[in-house]
Parts: structure tokens; sequence; C-alpha cells
């Protein structure tokens, strides 16, 4: 046998052996390497981007943003349509979704990888000392969220046709935007707790032209508990992923806060939670989902809730008719509570 | 339509877009924690690996241990015989090598995604201030190699029963050991410029009672243009991902190691080397050549010759029988070049 048919044998296996993990790690890479540049933001699949305005607006040399562009176009996640123009490949929105799953477990968490020995010995220290860069965890969440748990809550909320929806932990408000634009005549209160955020938020409410419907409120969801008066009436209480962040130690805080939102609610209204749910056992999730729980377990030390102890605490904070709905995104749960 | 209903409807369409990008990234991170905690090492398909002595020798609270081993449990990749026993997956080999991808891609080279304006600015300080670590660049590259371009090399080397092999850019000797373990009374020559490398090799040469075979040279490539005397009737020399570390800048040099390699290989000898070809564009490889592509010529800045260009000069060094091999990693090559 020749030494290169030797050599080419191995061809098949291996290729059935790596699947899609070389796709998604260029995919994933080349696309934070650009959201860091500041380039995503002006890739559509609809509208080209024009280097010479996003070098200068970006302050960035036009012939180094050419390479970077020409190589997403060499990966087929651009599309060069002449001289200084590009646009997203069609199914850009997915490479950014599939991205999101690996920028969020290997980057944005990364502190939890690279230090597990410090968290195992000293956590008090190494939870002080080993932050997260939340403009990373909000870049990969909205990445994730985009396919995998955002359109259930926003359909379910748009479908409701409310006229009043508060967000808890509304970040940039993007998910209220949305509703309002889709529900003429709505109002919205978003809530956070992150004053950078909340500053993006009213930007963004202000380029809808929302600014006398939208109200963006810089709290902590815990002081819902003692002060529920934005909730007052709301006929869609939302809040994703953000109730864990009271869990443990912070659970009667946490059950008031639920107990409160039912009070408030208009007749006919309902509260939807988008949560994580702990180590998952079906083929489907259970690799992410141990990620998922082991990253909130050992090193944010928040106790997840699994779907039968959300139902139970929906249900003792007087919700009547709670439902559980399965996500997309592996280990999330939509918990709908009904007045 | 009830609420959750409505919600339901997008969990198809949503695990769809996601694919296998979860359970990919859970893996990788896992994976990688484990490497930095040095629990990998101690994972094995065939033999458990018992809590208490590994946790002894690798000096982690043995609780925390278990709660890590717990994770990889509930995640797939490991499986608790009892308590305190765990082995890895039967498919474990398989899972790291996919992790590979993505730990080379978005995290040994992630100077390249963080601060690639500042390579675009000034690509001389950036080169010398954000510098790879390159145990991960070992690691990771050790994952993907080991069903994508290392089967294809060793087989083709042992298949050949080689009296005499050399390794250009050795490392530890991994590569060595194997064919001179397979091949009986065969000796074998590792040259690497790291020193740490060459220290390791050594151990690893001394560990498989090879100290009479195989020897360890510290030196570099550049080095066998001037003295090339460990070459001298080769039957096999092999050199993976190295030689592209001479272009551009010194590619006479390259020229004249390729010379002397065909002048030192013994009668009916072989040079076989592993390289990277620059922006494939068949559907398999064109999103990872793209990010590796990318990384070597604007952070690396190195060129990386076409599948052509590599034959070309082959044949300028005087082979006659040069054949390229594609891959199963993508964007790799595997030339064979006789005498």
């Amino acid at each position: 046998m020749a030494s290169h048919d030797i050599a080419e044998k191995h061809l098949a296996t291996g290729i059935a052996a790596s699947g899609p993990a070389p796709d998604l790690a260029a995919a994933a890479a080349l696309l934070e390497m650009g959201d860091r540049l500041g380039v995503v933001a002006h890739l559509d699949s609809d509208s080209p981007l024009e280097t010479g305005a996003v070098a200068a607006e970006l302050d960035l040399p036009e012939a180094a943003l050419v390479r970077y562009l020409d190589a997403l176009e060499s990966a087929g996640i651009a599309i060069r349509e002449g001289e200084g123009r590009y646009r997203a490949c069609p199914d850009f929105a997915t490479v950014c979704h599939q991205a999101g799953y690996i920028s969020w477990t290997m980057n944005a968490n990364r502190p939890f990888i690279e230090h597990a020995r410090e968290f195992f010995t000293d956590w008090e220290k190494a939870s002080r000392t080993h932050l997260r860069d939340f403009r990373e965890v909000a870049v990969s969440s909205q990445w994730m969220g985009s396919h995998a748990f955002y359109p259930a809550a926003l359909d379910t909320i748009i479908d409701a046709k409310p006229r009043k929806v508060v967000d808890l932990g509304a970040g940039t408000c993007r998910l209220l935007i949305e509703v309002l634009d889709a529900v003429p005549g709505s109002t919205g209160v978003g809530l956070d707790f992150a004053a950078d955020a909340c500053r993006a938020a009213e930007l963004a409410v202000a380029q809808a032209g929302m600014s006398e419907r939208l109200t963006v409120l810089e709290r902590s969801i815990q002081s819902v508990a003692t002060d529920p008066q934005m909730l007052k009436d709301a006929d869609v209480i939302h809040a994703g992923f953000v109730f864990h962040d009271m869990l443990p130690e912070e659970e009667d805080v946490c059950d008031e806060v639920l107990a409160k939102c039912r009070e408030s609610l208009a007749p006919g209204g309902f509260l939807a939670i988008t949560d994580a749910v702990p180590y998952l056992r079906n083929d489907r999730e259970r690799r992410f989902s141990a990620a998922v729980s082991y990253y909130h377990g050992e090193f944010m030390r928040r106790r997840l809730q699994t779907e039968e102890q959300w139902v139970e605490r929906l249900r003792a904070a007087g919700f009547s008719d709670v439902r559980a709905v399965t996500l997309a995104f592996p280990t999330g749960r939509l918990f709908l509570a009904h007045r």
C-alpha cells in the first residue's frame, strides 16, 4: 500500500469525529472578534456595510477592516458585494446564535474555568477577585436568547395584547420596545439595578420614540418586595433569568416579590418567568444543563430551582394556573403563572 | 390559543437553530476546567479514577473534586462507578477532540480576539504584549490532532518500518515514542527549540525506557540548514506545523532545510510535512480554514503556502515523488515527499 493511501484512510473517520466543532469554533471566534471591534453591529443580511464609513466611525484602519471582512467572506459568514461593500450571509442570525453558546460558556464564564481551584479553596476571595465581564455575559446571552428563549416569551406577551407590561431585569429594554412596538397604545416599565444598562435603555427608548410610553427604573428586583407600586395593574410581568439571583440567601424576598406580582396584576394578567432549572438528564439538555448548573452552584453559589419547585413556589405565592414550558434553550423553562 | 401553546411553538425551530452548539460548548468548558485542575490527565474510559488518591495528588479538596466529577457525570462525560470512583465515558477521546477545536480557536488564540484593534494599529507592540499561552496552544492542538492529523502521519510512518525517524518540532516526542514502540529496533531523533518541551520529552523518553534509542535535541529547525548531521540516513523525517514558522522572513532557510532533508534521507526514505494551507473555499473546510488563515496572516504574520506552492517547493528541493493528502483537520494537508 502506498504511503499516501495509508494516510488517506483516516480522512472519513476523522471528519466524523470532528463533526461541526471546527465550523462552530471558527464562527464564534470570528464573531467575538467582530463584536470587540464594533463591526458585528454594522453587519446585516439585508443592507450592506460600507468599509469607508464604518472604518471612520469605529476609528479602524480601513485596510485592516477589509482584511477582517475578507476572512468572514472566505468563511462564508459575509458576502462581498463589491469593493468596500459587504453584507452578512443570509443565516447570519443563526450563526450568531450558535456562537452565543460557545461565547457564553467558554468566554463570558472564563474566570470559573481558569480559577476553579481558587474558588474551591477560598470562595469568598475568588468570587471578589475573578469577576466576569458583564458586557461579555450580556452579548453572548443576547446571541443565545435570540432563537432559544427570547421569541417564546416575546410572542406570548404580544399575543396577550397587554395594556401595561413590566420587565423585571429589563437590561436595555429590548423586549419592552418590541412589545410596545407590536401592541399599539401599550405602556411599559423596565426595571434594572445596573446603572449602565438603564442609561443604554433610556437611549434606546428615546431612539424608539417611546419616552412617553416606557419608563426606565434603576432599582433592584428585591426592592419590589417593599415597594411594588410600578407593578400596579400590569397585564404582563416578565422576568428573565433574574429570580435565581435571590436564591438561596434571599428566599423570603423572592417569595414576597412573587406575591406582590400576583397581587398587582390586572384581572386576566400573568407573570412570565424565564429561568434555568438544574442538572437535567435528557439527551438534548444534559450536557449544557450540567455546565450551566455547575457554574451557578459552584462558582456563583446560586441554588437553581427545579421545574417542580418553581411551580410549587408560584402556587404558594397565590397563582392559580401555573404552567412550565420547555424552551429550545437547553435547561431553560418559561413559567407562565396566571392570577 | 393559550399562552403556553404560543410559547411552545418556538421549541422545534429553536432546537434546530442551536444545533450541537450547546453540547460542544459545555464539553469544551468542562474539559478545559478539568485540564487546568489536572483532572483530565486522570480520566480514562477503561480504568476508574479514585477521588481520594487524585485529590491528594492534585492537592484539591476531595469534596470539590467530587462535585466537579458529578457535573461531568450529569453531562454524560463521566460515569460514576461507585462512591469516589469515576471513569470517562466510552467516547471521551472524541469529546476531547471536538473540545480541542473550540479550545484552540476560542481560547489559545484569545489575545488575537480581544486585542485585534491593537494588532491593526501597532503590530510590533501588540505582538510583543499580547502573547499566547503556549501550554494552552499545545493542549488544544493535541486534542485536535488526536483524530484529525496525528493518526494519518503516525500510520504512514509506522507502515514504512523505518530504522531511523527524525521529528522536526518534536514537542514532547509523543509521535516518536509511538513509532519506536511500534517498530522494533528503530531509533529516533526529536528536535525542538523549546527548552521546556525538551525537558518534558526527556522525561517521557526515559519513562518509555527509550533513552538508548531516542535522542532529544534542543535546537531550532533553522539550524538544520547549516548542521544537518542528525538527519543522516533517516528513513522518515516528519515535521508537523513547523515549516510555516519560517515564512515569509526565512524563505531561503526553509528551502535549505528542505534540501538538506532530501540529501540526508536514506534510499527509499521520505519527508512527511503536516501543515496548514490558506483560505480554502470548499464547504467542509472554509470556515475553520478562514479562522486559521486569518490568525496566521494578520496576527502571527505568517504566510501559509497553498498546496500547489508546497508541492512546487518540495520539487525545487529535489524531491521526485511529491503527494498532498487531505486530512480530516480542516485546512490541513500531509505532504509526502520521496527522494
